[in-house]
């Protein structure tokens, strides 16, 4: 079987850095390009972090930096969350400068999609800056970009505002240009990462697993000020397991507009199961997941990455 | 013990009639006042239905009409759940006219309030429109009401749009006047009302109770069109459940605020658990229901009302 | 000719205490009501220099006290422009206490309206709160209501925001009420407004007209910290001269909306000229004016109150 | 002197293609790049203009093309002022295709800007979607443009809308995102625009003044149907003059942001000459214009096309 080839993109951020982990080492993707954008924390610090992550597992995937900041959104990062570097508690090694490509990620994406025989999955898992841009740059690669796969939204309450998602309030206008892409789009939201925990009992598994468990484990414990009896929540390896793993969601087609004018709740992914809107479906949307088989998957991958 | 006295504010709509039945009946609640205003359906079908209802039940309680139509948003009844006329199944008696008053809602309600030696407590069950005008009117009645328990809003998902309640946003300028005028609130919205479930078993049980419960059951063979295998909501019967059992509930004291501007979400209760918007609380919100204990106690309920 | 009869609805402020004189002495108009609403200044003030203004008139007119605050909007007076009381800069005689009628001046309205056998024309130049209360709470009265003649709004830019004209932007929800009510309306703005000027000579002038041009005077001595070379602005003058002038007017029949949601143009009066919101007419906009002939009747005017 | 070196970014458009000449014509600009955007037609229509109109004057300057659609906002086109193709009413030769560029307008923009020695200022007459999508992309840019003159917006009513002007209500996220790039802005627009007239008679002139004047004579009999009693709006050319002849114009500097939200409102240019929104100035806004100096200025301009 050909791997399936993906790009992801990313702000690594630590449960960024289990997605990323997970992904490159998966035997059925192919992962051609790591595209970096400010979001956990800034641009210059997650392509910092995406190129000690290949460095660390010994991967050479080109890497392209993307957008400084959001479109219009004035820009907050989630230093709170993932510390001020975006990856601290792991003595990761010097990363390697050379996968650093000289594009804009907007350009190396075009190019990748463009030249790919078979068409790319997109997997976003940070804010959609770059997306939102490559589509409005160069509408030409939709036609050779199979679906997009993103981190982010949610059905019912968020995590960055009352009603909005990190990912999506930190750009969301770039959001409601990706989703009025008419690129299909699979979005796995809170309403599964929420539920996508890793326990203390789970982690102390994954430490026993070779480097990468290790180094999950050290970042673990610095994740959210390293208190998390009730679960670490592993949202961005929620897209990698619905490319691995789909049987573990509950998909729902349906339309998803992003909210940007209201004045509490701009970036509220408003997902309308009942056709309230009366539009078109334009996403698939991960509305559960079985908690239980993904930690079982999870650890598996991770035990893989070796 | 002195009996509490209230003031209901309603649209019935078949949940209110419940609602209004274990009102009457309660040993601890002094119905004063019921003001109607148009929701459900059409303030002249809400008002018969009201009458009627006293007709039925042979309680004398003043009516008083209020507000015809939403201050600002277009009006849209939801004759597609209740019926034409709100409360169709059932052959009622004629209307009790001689109970309506002469006075618009807002000021019979005024003239309750000032008069009442004991703090009122307002049940609205029905869009806002009237306590908003109240209160835009008459500032000073304030001082003398107790608490406002109103069934609406959501603090996740709606039931009118993707994101919005139906009696918010039926009115969502007179719902955000109510929420920012300073009296205490104590709102049961879709959070508990989805949850106060009534099934067809329970619905066979009440059909013996005698008069309202053969009532109940008429109305519930036509709710909805009739079919209730997945349980029957009694949004409305859960303000009143609170001022009569409030230990069915989990609270929450928090901020509330309704959204005005969003192009998508405008009605939408933003009820920010996490203090993201930086507002001091205003009101308890009621986010969980013990629906199994909501079942007995309504049945109870509804087996005084003889 | 039976005189017209017109209820007042104002906050006074300078240029309201001069439109009411010409009312008051005009053998044209009846003011039956006089109506206050928070403002220029607060409730308590606007209502005691309406008092003190009939006070000063020998004027036997009923006043009614109305809604202390705007429907939603937080309220901001302009006291920077009329002085800390409304209307410094004159040692009125003490109000006329006896003329506050104790009902609302909804109510009062609603009295008035209905009991009268010619319609009456409303001649609003203040914030639109109580007007949209009556209306709000007694569809009733439109029926015999001629029209509105309003003095706020704007066919371009603002005074109080950018694009927002201070009598509408005080209160944007009551005002966008009042223009999708149904009732004919006469919107006289800031295209006006800004043009219905008085100059220091025509002071002069007035000075010597008797009491009421003497008080005119030293009102307009304190207006706007007392510099007015470039022309004092009679804003509120413009309503009652259009009742009683109205060739000195450019008129045009057009739709006007309220924007509510706009991050920087909330309050803004929306002038359809060109059609763009296809949208039926809902008011006739006095977009010009004879600044020439203004000053001339305005000053023959204040010359008639004796 | 040197040249001063421009890139016009355009959607000839009748008004585009004199603002054009004039500048290709210049003694005193360096036309070094034209890049398209949909705007006044199509992007297609637009970019095979650009192309007639330099094989038409004979000039060699790169062409590229830009963004098909707005940002967000859906793309209405205002072939009902410029004709289908955008410039019909004169036979054009062939397009001169070697002068288009491989390269996306962003793309070119960007290579142009930075191997300039000295700093360029871009001139926009279209919508700003390229424009946004160039600071987007590569924010480097900014240290070497000089100031960007705009023709869009307007400090009181609109062209497109009641309050929004066409260029900026087409693309009005890319306008804010323009705005609040940091990069030296002049704004001229309706303000300007709608008094930079031509009128029948200065038609008659410039048809005797060459090719150059004979093409612009058949344009204007076509635009917006022929009929210019009134005078035809020279919107574009009043941006070149700007370079040209600035002493023409009445310039402010002051804040201007783009209502995004509004309900009616959105992409009004607010233009805060007072200073209500307490924001730093971002613009110099040209606020009049001498009309007849224009004229004679726009004449001239014109026989220098040769």
């Amino acid at each position: 079987m050909n791997k399936r080839p993906i790009i992801i993109d990313t702000d690594p951020g630590i449960d960024d850095a289990l997605a990323i982990a997970i992904a490159l080492f998966s035997e059925e993707l192919d992962v051609r390009l790591i595209t970096t954008v400010a979001g956990n924390v800034s641009l210059e610090n997650v392509t910092f972090n995406a190129l000690r992550l290949l460095s660390f597992f010994g991967k050479d995937v080109p890497v392209a930096k993307g957008a400084e900041f959001p479109l219009l959104a004035e820009f907050v990062d989630a230093s709170n969350v993932h510390g001020k570097t975006g990856m601290e508690g792991y003595d990761f090694p010097a990363p390697k400068e050379e996968l650093l490509l000289p594009d804009h990620a907007v350009n190396a994406m075009r190019r990748v999609i463009l030249e790919s025989p078979e068409p790319i999955t997109l997997v976003p898992i940070a804010p959609l800056t770059n997306i939102a841009l490559l589509f409005a740059l160069y509408p030409e690669v939709k036609k050779n970009i199979r679906e997009i796969v993103l981190m982010g939204g949610s059905a019912s309450r968020g995590n960055k505002g009352v009603m909005s998602e990190f990912n999506i309030a930190t750009d969301p206008e770039a959001a409601q240009m990706v989703f009025q892409s008419g690129v299909p789009i699979v979005m796995a939201g809170l309403d599964v990462g929420l539920k996508a925990l890793v326990y203390p009992e789970d982690s102390e598994e994954i430490q026993k697993m070779g480097r990468v468990g290790d180094m999950a484990y050290q970042l673990f414990k610095r994740y959210r000020g390293g208190s998390f009896k009730t679960g670490l929540k592993m949202y961005d390896s929620c897209a990698v397991a619905y490319l691995l793993c789909p049987e573990l969601f509950e998909v729902v087609e349906t339309y998803v507009g992003v909210e940007l004018r209201g004045s509490m709740t701009a970036g509220c992914t408003v997902v309308d199961l009942k056709g309230y809107l009366h539009q078109e479906p334009n996403a698939r949307v991960l509305l559960d997941i079985d908690g239980e088989k993904f930690r079982k998957w999870f650890k598996q991958a991770i035990a893989k990455c070796i």
